[in-house]
């Protein structure tokens, strides 16, 4: 087995919850099968999400905040704030990436959503018309390890929300595709506040299970820039 | 016309953005055409959009976090930590509500995020098995009111992105119609910024007008709670 550069970014506020337990298997597991981890786990470390003219130590324009040019001008001059560097560091350190959370709101917690509002940042993640398969982070891999608060129900076809595909769209792609990541297909565990012990013990194995099989497990389609680079062309 | 309380929930780092023009207008206008407005500058306002123990002045169970069991206790013994107590009574307040912000990654930046993570809390804004048009906060409107960074074409069918419409459906469905909102058409600004200052002028006059007109603006099918009442009862 190659061994990989694991990053698990992990968002919730109680270390002894399903998602503390899921991150917990992985602590436990990956560095006994070869590969290297890392932990941002955001509550724990009080990471500030909302991004803004504290990202920098020096401004380009001290008048007037444009987040996307300040971010061109940190990423040549290095003056990234040190919280955004450290974890900058990390995702480019990594040759895979979890993100572990429960979904709120159909949506990432945003302590999380302000990880990648601030470290995702022009001339890092993306930028200079490197997208899809040509993004700057390819050829790195990413997944999606996600708790429900109710049950599978609401996610059905015909459920209250709908299927989860196209819920978790703005991440899988609007994030991960987008920067150049491979999206590994997501983990998703149904309400496990719900579950018998046995249920969230079986649920904990299946999790070990997928992290032993990282390297071979399936992934969302390849989206290939060239696709789109034609199309923005036609339409300029 | 009928006089409406409006909220305006707005998330921007910098006043003198496009976003902040938005606000300014609606700031300017509707008092004179005889609404009331209340405006949440959550940058501003140094808004904490971490949601965790520090929501409540006292804990249900000491020990282990359990968010949606602490809201629950919160909403019944009014506990709830008196920055978020504030924001729910403007909620409660308002018949409308705009949200302006940002797409960022295809999402609310994480301090409005925050926003939803922490005002719509269980017994507040949802619970007690009460959603879609029977939901805790129907008959309120709400609306989206954002900006995007770049034009148009990544939102084509063909696009980077692809149709919006599914971009916000998490925003749409998930957040608002959930809790009972009717939801106006978004009013969509696609890359403000690579506009000329007469198209800024422009749009912003078709903002003015779509205020003026927020009673009778369309606005998105409403779903009947008793469908899904009746799925998760057969599911049951």
């Amino acid at each position: 087995m190659t061994a990989m550069r694991i990053l698990i970014v992990h968002a919730h506020p109680e270390p002894r919850s399903f998602n503390g337990a899921l991150t917990d298997s992985a602590r436990a597991l990956l560095p006994t099968i070869g590969h290297e981890l890392i932990v941002s786990d955001l509550y724990a470390m009080e990471w500030d999400p909302v991004s803004d003219r504290r990202n920098f130590t020096i401004r380009a324009d001290p008048e007037r905040y444009d987040q996307q040019a300040e971010e061109r001008f940190a990423a040549s001059a290095g003056s990234f704030s040190s919280d955004l560097r450290a974890e900058m560091d990390k995702l480019l350190w990594a040759d895979t990436v979890i993100f572990q959370f429960p979904i709120w709101w159909l949506g990432m917690p945003a302590i999380m959503k302000g990880w990648i509002d601030r470290v995702f940042a022009v001339g890092v993640a993306y930028g200079g018309g490197k997208w899809l398969d040509q993004g700057r982070l390819a050829p790195r891999r990413a997944m999606l390890s996600v708790t429900t608060g109710g049950g599978a129900a609401p996610y059905a076809d015909v459920g209250l929300y709908g299927p989860i595909d196209p819920i978790l769209y703005p991440i899988h792609h609007g994030i991960l595709r987008f920067t150049g990541f491979q999206v590994i297909e997501p983990f998703i565990v149904y309400g496990p506040s719900r579950m018998t012990e046995l249920q969230r013990a079986a649920t904990l194995a299946q999790y070990r299970l997928r992290l032993m099989n990282l390297a071979s497990a399936p992934t969302l389609p390849v989206i290939h820039a060239a696709d789109y680079e034609n199309f923005v062309r036609r339409q300029a």
